[in-house]
């Protein structure tokens, strides 16, 4: 048991350290340091800093891993919509160094470059049955295709949204409220009537 | 004149192998070797890689200065966005190893990030005078909330689209073509009538 929290407590170290600093600039010396155990101790669990990042690459999968649930009525599709990309943009938060430096992650390591695109895979595929669902329920007006390029835009503006407003000298917590915004927004000219009014009400709690 | 030449040739070359190896896997002697010129030459022209990467830049800068034009009916107005579309992501293609590597060219060089934040205040207020434009022909039914919405989310998928392909194992040339067609499906729902018509077909020229 004591092990198993010695590893956990490794984990969270990173990832807040990762988060903080950029994974480039924590070394294994640098999570030991800062929970106080020896070098050894974290080897014992990690042999270096790449296993480090390929468990935590495994801990966004699965929390990343959101089935879409699709309600029979207009609001409650919209409902489902909303708490969906809401999810998704907070782990995308909590492991926001992986989005801060995908590049250089998925050029270092294939695996790390796989593990990414399931994730993106799966997320495509969930907006793709939200916006479905709302089209069945008459709360959307998209053909198929509009359907696919807009869940095509949703993924690109949720996975870049940190990114780019950490590049124009920004990327706090309050551009994760921000991003769900333009997320949302990205859906909301598709949809018809009260499911907009709903939407817009929702997309705008995060930004006021 | 003869210093000239060389010095331009030196430019494109550098940006021709920064396109298609990657700015992080070409030297100066690359280039030099690439261009049968002596190391000592390249060196007379530019100090170090960095120095032709700025150089780089501010070529990029003077690409991207496009001013929109705004044309006084909806027909104009929707060629005239598609064009300045156009032309941007052609400049993004033209000098792809920026857009490839925008987190560790901005980390790397303050300057670098300022021009990039340049180019992206001024692409930013384009869209925008571009679609106040067609809000005030008719042609588009956008409130100023949602124009600068829009405008972001334009400036998000222009700027990763490449970068999001290349992670999903694509990013040839032909992906040039389906961001033009994901950036302009940002913008048609926005549109009415003949207008939404117009760029539809302006914009399925690209995926045909």
């Amino acid at each position: 048991m004591r092990t198993q929290r010695t590893r956990g407590r490794i984990l969270g170290e990173a990832l807040a350290l990762f988060n903080e600093r950029g994974e480039a600039n924590v070394t294994t010396g640098t999570i030991a340091g800062s929970l106080g155990i020896s070098p050894g101790n974290l080897y014992y669990h990690f042999r270096n800093k790449d296993e480090i990042v390929a468990e935590l690459m495994r801990a966004l999968e699965a929390r990343m891993a959101i089935e879409p649930v699709v309600a029979p009525d207009a609001p409650g599709a919209i409902e489902d919509l909303w708490l969906y990309l809401h999810l998704t943009l907070e782990a995308i938060w909590e492991f926001r160094f992986v989005y801060r430096n995908l590049d250089d992650l998925a050029a270092r390591d294939r695996r790390l470059r796989e593990r990414f695109n399931r994730i993106a895979g799966r997320k495509y595929r969930g907006v793709v049955a939200l916006c479905e669902g709302l089209a069945r329920v008459k709360a959307m007006r998209a053909s198929p295709e509009e359907i696919r390029t807009l869940a095509l835009n949703v993924l690109v503006v949720a996975t870049y949204w940190l990114n780019f407003r950490s590049l124009r000298g920004r990327g706090g917590e309050a551009d994760l409220g921000l991003g769900a915004h333009q997320v949302m927004s990205l859906i909301a000219p598709y949809l018809v009537g009260d499911a907009r009014r709903h939407l817009d009400r929702l997309a705008r709690n995060y930004i006021e």
